[in-house]
């Protein structure tokens, strides 16, 4: 992001990193990166703004894309849908937006508010609402600190538009998933649109740059700008974000269905290298939620779980995971806003009905090591 | 209606004449009678204008309830509702309402808009955009002339608050129905919200008017005010608006489900007095649709099928219609709006997945006339 600001040849970067944050979910970020850079190449480089610099005069509309992945690989949101949302949310809270922000740093959702940013000439917060990806609108770092979704607004490529004032969050996801099943499995949706104080007390910083860290390692450059090889990259992003790699595996069961405007399923990896002989689970809705190596909990929901491929680190969704995939899982610990009991509740186990206690990802790792686990990041320990 | 206003001796009267025209469908009219009693009491009468008294200065509000009757029946539309979704047009179009309408003049709805313009102090407009009740909220005048939903409410008890700008009534239907869903199941709408010249283009008039005398029939009053005895009425009622009687039976079947926020099902009647050894199907998604006597077309939506207890000609909904019940159906033409290629598209038996031909209700009766049927109303004829 050179001089603050997003250029062209930052976007590979960006989405490449929001992938990995994204564990799986967050819309396809290719098809939102050819979006952003098209419209920087048209309209200039997006101005890059720090949380820190917000005040209470600004007006942060969060925008992306809502709906089932595998919907929205298939269906580009067109300008027209990304202008309209703006617009509805200008209209219907009478307040002009001074700034967009990624409400979730996953996939495409990060790439739809730069390209948004590009094209309505507008700034884009260094920031958003999850720190990762999650399933559901309602969990934000907003509804952690008590402020509900507001006026919402979601337009679909039809040309319709919902604005919703509904009455909490909960509410909100419901309305809006309903209506997006609807329109197709996918819409363009603006909720928690806040002045800049609001968003200073809530937004969780720096997460487009962390994003564009992560790209850069996985492109082949580690932070001192050194290049790595392919087989280097897994080992440097781990280092790089206090990540555990979890399990190295191949795709050897695969269960998969969109649903309600969810993409739901698990699979089954079967070790390789040094993890030959074990057996590991992933369950996801939208975004990998739990990880199980031979039964036993390995990395839980509000944790990031991510999936990337063996040979060359590139991060796999839920919707592009494959049969006989060999892949690499690592997982690390969430922003510590969702730790607390309110973030436990909203996006923890129990919520997504997995019948399990959250335990922080490191002490999972810690209790693994100090039995004698053989994780490729605990080797050394063991 | 002494003197143009709808007082509180009025409503049961117009209730009573709604859920006839509400063929089966429209919600319950007697809970919707008891807000618009309370309300005209606490409030005063409402003030009733003639379509024809509307200008292009009017903005005429249709609100009413949308979902299953099933569930309106259990849930009574809240005053706050009502006035949440005046205030949210209000607020969503910067138009004050001076008129609120009927969108349809069947049940419960005939019921709604009293009751909203007893509470806002507005008066309500002697006429429809059905002319009877229809399932889905496209199925009005106004569509038929070419005008869309416009800006549309949608409010529910939770206090959720939903505009929407679909492109077209279909989709305004698609989405307010996905939502009412959510919602419980009933809510309360605002759609084809238009100036008063639009209105008088649209409406079809005088429908409050006509509920109000088909109820003083029922209610034991013919038009020249003598007394009606209870077995006088069906045929009252047929006489007064050119009804046909079409069967005499006893409820021997009954199918009947809540799907997707509609009522669906179908009924088999056997007969009774002249009508025994004859049987006869009413096929009913929240209104009756479909009416056939012996395996031949007796009436077809958009006609008006009502179905009566025998004894009294109290009008019974698809929702109360009970095994063993003993019942009078009656048809009658509807609106010559209705019968043109726009209307028998929008509302006839195809849209309905019915897979017969409209014909006129008094075509069909003519027919059986002609081949020596036997139905109560061509006995003299035949």
């Amino acid at each position: 992001m050179t001089g603050r600001v997003i250029t062209e040849a930052d976007i590979d970067e960006i989405a490449l990193g929001a992938a990995v944050l994204g564990t799986g979910g967050g819309g396809d970020p290719h098809v939102g990166s050819l979006i952003a850079k098209r419209l920087i190449r048209t309209h200039g480089p997006v101005r890059l703004i720090e949380v820190d610099e917000l005040s209470a005069d600004d007006f942060v509309v969060p925008i992306g894309g809502i709906g089932a992945p595998s919907v929205s690989v298939e269906r580009i949101q067109a300008e027209s849908e990304l202008l309209a949302a703006l617009r509805a949310i200008e209209g219907a809270t009478s307040r002009r937006p001074t700034a967009v922000m990624p409400i979730e740093v996953g996939g495409g959702n990060s790439m739809l508010p730069i390209a948004a940013a590009a094209l309505a000439g507008l700034p884009i917060v260094d920031g958003d609402a999850m720190g990762r990806a999650f399933p559901e609108s309602q969990m934000v770092t907003f509804h952690l600190a008590g402020y509900g979704p507001g006026t919402t607004v979601l337009v679909d490529h039809h040309g319709n538009e919902v604005v919703g004032r509904p009455v909490d969050g909960a509410w909100s996801e419901r309305l809006a998933r309903a209506a997006t099943v609807e329109m197709g499995g996918s819409a363009t949706m603006v909720d928690y649109a806040y002045g800049g104080d609001v968003v200073r007390e809530c937004a969780i910083p720096a997460t487009l740059d962390l994003a564009r860290r992560i790209g850069r390692i996985l492109l082949g450059r580690d932070a001192s700008g050194a290049e790595l090889r392919d087989d280097e990259k897994i080992d440097g992003l781990a280092a790089e974000l206090d990540a555990v790699r979890l399990f190295d595996g191949k795709v050897a069961d695969l269960q998969r269905q969109v649903e309600g405007g969810f993409t739901r399923g698990s699979a089954e990896l079967e070790g390789v290298g040094a993890d030959r002989g074990s057996r590991f689970r992933l369950d996801f809705q939208n975004e990998m939620l739990l990880a199980r190596r031979d039964g036993a909990l390995a990395a839980v929901t509000p944790d990031l779980i991510a999936v990337l491929d063996l040979a060359t680190g590139t991060p796999i969704t839920t919707e592009s995971l494959r049969y006989g995939a060999r892949v690499a899982v690592i997982a690390m610990p969430c922003h510590e806003k969702w730790r607390t009991p309110v973030g436990l509740e909203t996006a923890g186990p129990a919520h997504f009905g997995y019948d399990v206690e959250w335990v922080p990802v490191e002490e999972l790792a810690r209790e693994r090591a100090e039995r004698g686990g053989s994780a490729s990041d605990t080797k050394e320990a063991a």
